[in-house]
């Protein structure tokens, strides 16, 4: 492609409201327009790299035996009323009325509609396993749409929904997602983890999340270098310390802490280290109330609170109520001189001679030790890991990285099948309900993942296999120098008879701009041609990534530029 | 693709409601499944051809120097209100608010969505000419959906809008998308026209429609074999008759016609010709009464009558409004004897000893003559040409045929892009706004349309750059004879390694069976492998067009079907 013939639109300046830097690289360099709240067009650059994304998505698809379909993104209420969905999504789901005045929404998702076209046409376990995936635009209307593509409510996705006629089919086809998603991420030159995951509302029995890794990422990922172990914090499980509990050494007393509420504060003031404090965390359940704890330095995991008994689902309490059933404000709460539920996490469970709020403004209690001044607590895993945290397969340590949720894949189970009645008949004549799974990549996330993966201070730094063009072409004076047009339009000849996607920037512009669009675009591979070097029958090439250019001779750049492309290599072949 | 790793879902009977081939062959096929009204989900076999048409229409349309993009269906009412369509639209576009009770819509179409885009990227004269297109999901929400996808609600379209500096410009821009069209349709292997069309309610200064010819087609398109002239019968100029108005040979008379009150009932009672009576249709332009006369054995032409100077938009009148003013009963009118505008097509204009209404029921006029019972008339062509009619380019005699509309050019000139302040800046400093040209395809009814053009009893007929496969292989017994899997084994690799999209029904099914479906389908090229016919080192060879099999010798049959392919090869190569 000639620049003269494209459209480059690249921006010195980003809007303000762009905070991500691929949000901001992706308005400078082009590839996306806003054109209203959460929605964006994608400009030709741009589309070029999300159709890679797609395509590189359906062939690992296709190899997984899973079929491309295409259902309409404008779905009938009925269906989700089936499984009880209409109601439980509220405003997220964008919802219409038609002239008829019937009611529809613009999917978020696809269960209940694959559901429905497999009940309608699938009877036989002959028929089973089917694997159906589609690439759709979605729409979740998200009330604060952010960071460009990252969390826009117009999507693409691709999802997928496997029926099996077994639970140990459902695994399988898992396990073919999953190897599917692998080749997938690692062909998109993607540096990801494939962590387990909480099944969340959704349901069913077991779940993975694929995360590209970046600093930016909204996701924290408890990672064990040792062993490989990946999940995400809200399903790592928080081992109990190795040590048991030491024994009491001081009498409890209550110390005054005036002002002071944090454990920060108190440990500060009190001149103790802040693994001896524990903080109270009052939640409630309709009527229940329970105190949640955790050592101070901790964090409370709301996934794991949510699974204690009686905990689903649950509030945090509101100073009325703590007030009213603790007769104290928050700030100065404990565990001790009450007869509210007590949850202690296993490390809080461990701890003696510990530090807590004496239920009373400006007091705390010290050296408060359990089965002595309170009784000994409900005793469960409620908080995040954290770096240095054993790992949960005891095989060395955690690491916490963060990540950007980038693919999904879940085992539903019978948990839709069962509501809308998608059943296959076996080979007695016996009636089952189908097992289950479903299989998401946010595609054009993905885009905007690799953008916060692979960027400096200059703009984007694509992976080839998903940059818009793999070389580019920059001559210095197309327009003033026969000789400088006449090596780039050869060099643009030989690399396009070879399939090489190259991009010769035959602007009118300064040497300045067309090697600072280059690198705002991220076009990986680039040879500047220009009169000075071509005296001596020389080109400059130059990977995004390296530091400085090489000199190649004229006559060999087209070669020297290909035997750097990974195009056409299989980063995954066996 | 092997049938046993595939979805195939044929089925015997089509549901009542599909009337036209093409819905009821879509369906028996299993390219669509129905989830609404007129929405359907694409299945495997179906997306395939759908895909096919949209490559095949990417290529050309890339091929033409027009840029991809993908702008979101999802469309804010306030550039809707720019243009005054969010008003003009009525219930045909489907409303959205979203969860802050903002309006939006699901677009039908995106001129306003592209003139925002191109105002806010697009200053200078040097940047034109653009050309946009996207490939997209469009909704119009139909009042009467029907005929599967040929009038769906949801639909995929090819939208392109090219900007000009100026209207010599836009013409290139369009002859450049006539000549992609052509090509398109030329590719996909279609029986097409390219019809010169009214511009209708979009507004602008030149259009084309590309019709798909069939039968069932909602269109009648004038067109000429002897010059190639085609247009809309909406369009399509009916010429003045060549020779000049006889003279009055008789006294005009009243004529009793008891009970009769169309044309053919009244010159059936009368025994005269119905070439000898007049049709006298009674319109309205809010409250100005005009009366419209066509030939008894014409039909007004209404897309040419709200041409008429007054009558833009014009609506029928009501039995009322007939009564009121004409004192006389529709079925007996005529022009004789008021005060009411007349407005006479050219043919009745030329006509003598005419009969018409004599605006008193149950009585017609006989051997009327202008100038002589009434004033003569105002003349304007009213009404749709008809076959035999000489051409308007005076080159030959009109032909009338059937057509589906698949593809519409337009040149829209300014109307868009003055409201919306689409302008650009020129070598002066001057501002001025685009040329704007607007190019659809209807992705999805040129499957259909396809179908209704090429279709037997047996099953759908697909041009082969179109077919979701192009041979079928059909080993007979592939489960019993390890001769007949070993050949079907051995041809679809050596099928596939050559770049063939071939398909192996490895299905355990009686041989009518998979005959069938594969006739049903549509696949063009089959290969069937028999145990009978291996014996003698024979399979036999049929294209889905031909009568009868060819016997073909194992060892050549993939040569032979190969060489029958068009795959590969470029029907519009110069």
């Amino acid at each position: 492609m000639r620049a003269s013939q494209y459209y480059l639109a690249t921006l010195k300046e980003a809007p303000q409201e762009a905070e991500l830097p691929s949000h901001k690289l992706m308005l400078r360099a082009g590839l996306i327009r806003k054109l209203a709240s959460g929605l964006y067009s994608w400009m030709p650059l741009g589309l070029r790299v999300l159709r890679k994304v797609e395509q590189v998505v359906r062939e690992e698809m296709n190899r997984a035996g899973a079929l491309e379909i295409l259902a309409p993104p404008i779905q009938p209420a009925e269906l989700w009323k089936e499984t009880g969905r209409w109601d439980l999504y509220g405003p997220m789901m964008l919802r219409i009325q038609d002239r008829s005045e019937r009611e529809f929404c613009y999917a978020p998702t696809a269960e209940e509609v694959l559901c429905d076209i497999v009940r309608k046409e699938i009877r036989s376990y002959r028929q089973l396993p089917v694997n159906f995936y589609q690439i759709q635009t979605k729409f979740r209307d998200e009330i604060r749409p952010r960071f460009g593509v990252m969390r826009s409510r117009e999507f693409t996705m691709k999802d997928a929904y496997s029926f099996d006629a077994d639970f140990a089919g459902l695994q399988k086809s898992y396990e073919a997602m999953y190897q599917a998603y692998t080749r997938i991420f690692t062909r998109l030159g993607l540096d990801f983890r494939a962590v387990a995951a909480d099944t969340g509302e959704i349901g069913g029995s077991g779940s993975h999340e694929f995360q590209v890794l970046a600093g930016s990422g909204e996701d924290a990922i408890a990672y064990c270098p040792q062993s490989g172990y990946a999940a995400n914090v809200e399903l790592a499980e928080a081992l109990a310390p190795a040590k048991a509990r030491g024994p009491a050494t001081q009498a409890m007393r209550k110390a005054a802490t005036p002002g002071k509420h944090t454990c920060e504060e108190v440990a500060g003031f009190l001149e103790m280290p802040i693994e001896k404090t524990v903080k109270s965390i009052v939640v409630m359940h309709e009527d229940d109330m329970v105190m949640l704890l955790v050592r101070g330095d901790h964090m409370l995991n709301e996934v794991k609170a949510t699974k204690l008994p009686g905990l689903r689902p649950f509030r945090f309490a509101t100073d009325g109520e703590i007030r009213a059933r603790l007769k104290a404000p928050p700030g100065s709460l404990g565990p001790v001189g009450h007869g509210i539920r007590v949850v202690a996490d296993r490390t809080v469970a461990a701890m003696s001679d510990f530090c807590t709020g004496a239920n009373e403004e400006g007091y705390h209690l010290v050296d408060v030790n359990w089965g002595r001044d309170l009784p000994e607590p409900e005793v469960a895993d409620i908080r995040n890991v954290v770096p240095g945290d054993p790992s949960p397969d005891g095989k060395g340590v955690l690491e916490i990285v963060r990540g950007i949720e980038v693919g999904h894949v879940f085992q539903l189970g019978t948990v839709y099948t069962q509501k809308m009645g998608v059943t296959y008949i076996d080979e007695k004549g016996g009636t089952h309900p189908m097992e289950m799974g479903c299989y998401g990549i946010g595609i054009t996330r993905v885009v905007a993942a690799a953008i916060e993966q692979n960027h400096d201070d200059r703009g984007i730094v694509w992976p080839e296999p998903m940059a818009p063009f793999t070389v580019a072409l920059i001559p210095l004076g197309y327009r003033k120098s026969e000789a400088v047009r006449t090596a780039a339009e050869d060099l643009y000849a030989e690399l396009g008879a070879r399939g090489v996607e190259v991009f010769l920037d035959d602007r009118d512009e300064r040497p300045g701009v067309l090697l600072a669009d280059q690198e705002l675009v991220g076009i990986p591979h680039r040879i500047v041609i220009g009169e000075r070097g071509l005296k001596e029958g020389m080109v400059e090439y130059q990977h995004r990534r390296d530091a400085s250019a090489t000199k190649v001779p004229l006559a060999e750049a087209a070669a020297f530029a290909r035997s750097r492309l990974i195009q056409g290599k299989d980063p995954v072949a066996p």
